[in-house]
């Protein structure tokens, strides 16, 4: 899995999810409008929940997923300790085989906290599970 | 999966740990001991640490796994939006497959509030892992 | 995984269906609904559909999901030999590790043909993702 | 997961399937040829059984797998709205985990599309498992 | 999973074989027999090939694979320290999601030592993939 | 997945694990540990444990993971014949699904056979979980 930085790979996302729903019928509209709404503010704050999405997307070893979760993360403020904890959680439920996507993980947290928010920059691309 | 009340679960969980015990090299004991530390109060609380052990138990389709975060969310006292709310996420990760676990996840928490605690009657067994 | 009856199976999951309605918010309702939905006939024909649930059942390695489109496939008539065949991707694409799961599907499916369509005496339990 | 055009992708797999070739066993040359037998016209024709694969190989996350069974699609004329609900059965199947994989699906779907089947041009690599 | 003793799980194996078998078509057939072939004598001892099968039934969490592997390293007089440094890796590897069938393992391995062989006296079932 | 040789891959592991101990907590810290410590020599030779740790590593589908077990196994001097029985085992047990990693995984002990073992020139780097 190449590098990528947070800017590249959030704008290569808008992309392909605006070529996935050309193609798109009802239930997959539905499901992606799902995959947001679940983590919305709730009897959970939304830091928690997208704390959650990343521990599932460490274990089920998904570096999209996990860079998608970061993202979000990055935005609802969670610190590196909290970050760390959550990682801590998905290595020892998942195994070594989740040391890869950890790796890559801090890398892009890296990035994230060199290079910004990088939904900040992506001018009429959002719109989609954003 | 045969039904089991949280009672049955956490005995035959401590008898068989113990068994794990009478042949564990260091390595395993180490991995034991890891494995209660990564939920320990922290930068994160101890909830949230279990709703995302139970969010990871889910995703990867584990129902000892599930059964044993509920027990120690039950202590934590979850209530039953939060407990959803993790449970809603789990199912948009891992999709329809996770159904099956999510119906026996509910089970055993009806019976976890009619029945409590099930450490609460071990006498004895506990020590590990606990 | 004990030896289940197809109206065993059937009224269990009704059962438990209904105590996850009970607890669930709007985004788990709705996943349900989408589960329904993508095996409806289109521009593939439900009995294909129902072949590809049970497919992706196998590899996925979940006995209560390949029941559940087991049960679909008998159905939609279904026959031996396209059953096979599409067992037989679902074992090579899956590996051995499939193995158990076809031991148990083809034993339901014996039941299937001996006791019939589960859902035809389950009376006022139906209702949910039938 | 670096952008491969179908030929790429095409030349990269015969060329890697010679060398596996040259130190494989009996067991894993006669698995190869099973792995090309379950996909032959039979009970079920050779087109849903490429859909079946195309399933499993989204629900399983296999990028190069998902590659492969699209360039059998495209061959088998399966339109836009038959991979359409192949791929929603996958997604409500496999979660969000799967979109990562969906929208590059779609995007090497586009690129078969505008740039034909690669085998086509492939000369002197074919042979195996083609 | 409830548990069950050395013998009853062989007979049903047994006997849920020749089922798959009665309904097998020819690349069923012979993914069975592969199945036996890479477990057998050559450059690698049987013993670790068993081992092997065993470490990759954990990480993938099959309980009945992992029975029919101890079963294997019973008959190659696999020792315990041997044993556990197997289930060692399979845990460290595939993480805590493994513990419950490392629990369930052991037990299975207690009931094989006081309870021998489980194939030694089951006349007549035997046949496939033995 | 792009090619990476050797060298390539052992200097960015070995620097992204640099990264991922400047944030570790205790937790992770001795995770790392443990993952060194179950493939030492022990009652099973450490050149077995490698190859346990490929067949883990393949039918989890985890290229690092593969390709840090290749280094090990060049290392422990097993034979191509040795591999290719180990890589056959997981390619029985965890499917087709696997055959894109046995591809990468072939090309890589290619360039290890050619390019040599990737941590003689790499000065100054190892140091963790080498």
């Amino acid at each position: 899995m190449a590098h990528q930085h947070p800017k590249e790979f959030w704008e290569e996302r808008a992309r392909l999810n605006a070529l996935v729903f050309r193609y798109a019928g009802q239930a997959t509209k539905r499901f992606f409008r799902l995959d947001s709404q679940v983590y919305e503010e709730g009897a959970l704050p939304r830091k928690t929940k997208e704390l959650m999405g990343l521990v599932a997307s460490l274990v089920l070893r998904c570096d999209d997923c996990i860079r998608y979760h970061l993202v979000q993360c990055y935005r609802s403020q969670v610190s590196d300790p909290e970050l760390e904890e959550a990682m801590a959680i998905g290595l020892i439920v998942g195994g070594s085989i989740v040391i890869p996507h950890l790796r890559r993980a801090w890398q892009f947290w890296e990035d994230l906290k060199r290079e910004g928010d990088p939904s900040k920059s992506t001018e009429g691309h959002g719109g989609i599970q954003d």
